[in-house]
């Protein structure tokens, strides 16, 4: 893992949540993204090298509305910048970790990327992030 | 903030912990530390410019313990680097952001450390660290 690429952060009001971030960071969000395919809409931060990413449900069923239904606001996941997502995927398989995607997906903030089942990582859920090179 | 410091990460065994995150990682912890006033042995990892802190508690009453008890493991806070704790705890506060620490104590790593309370924080347990300068 070359670096930590973004934490993704559950929230229920955007609006609020960007607030909340300009004030901690003492930075703006620099952009916001919907991916539909995981109904969500996003938001991010930079700090250093890495980037907060707030999550926010945009319908009841997306997983992120459920995930702060179920355990409140905060810290969904840790992504982690990787140079070949589909070599990462086979080397963590081969040390028992459970791939979620067995085949990369395009996420936000134009990366191919992959997740790690919770439970097979310590109870954080892990994702996988590899740039997209411009073709 | 100038950058993601550490994530903390609440486990209950960390021998195997630490065989965990070397394989996800793919470095060795380079250190661990007691923290005797938290009820903690950390381990670190370093991951670019940030580093991963494996917590375990070492009795059945720290912080550490009790939150894995109640949630499981998994991401326990996000520490971020600040050059001068005393000002941004202040700053802070004026944001509405409740310190947990009027005064930062002395924390694993050779930090001078201070915590906002997750309620005035999106449900994220903040952590603000400054570098002990050599005395």
């Amino acid at each position: 893992m070359n670096k930590i690429e973004h934490l993704g952060i559950a929230v229920k009001d955007l609006d609020a949540a960007e607030k909340m971030y300009e004030d901690l960071l003492g930075v703006q969000s620099y952009k916001r993204e919907e991916v539909p395919t995981e109904g969500v809409t996003t938001s991010f931060f930079k700090c250093g090298e890495s980037k907060i990413e707030l999550l926010v449900g945009t319908n009841p069923n997306s997983p992120i509305s459920r995930y702060v239904e179920k355990r409140g606001e905060g810290l969904h996941h840790i992504a982690y910048a990787v140079d070949d997502i589909r070599s990462e995927i086979e080397r963590l398989k081969e040390k028992g970790f459970v791939a979620l995607n067995e085949e990369p997906k395009i996420g936000a903030d134009n990366k191919l990327v992959a997740f790690l089942h919770p439970k097979s990582a310590g109870g954080v859920l892990v994702e996988l992030c590899q740039d997209r090179s411009p073709e």
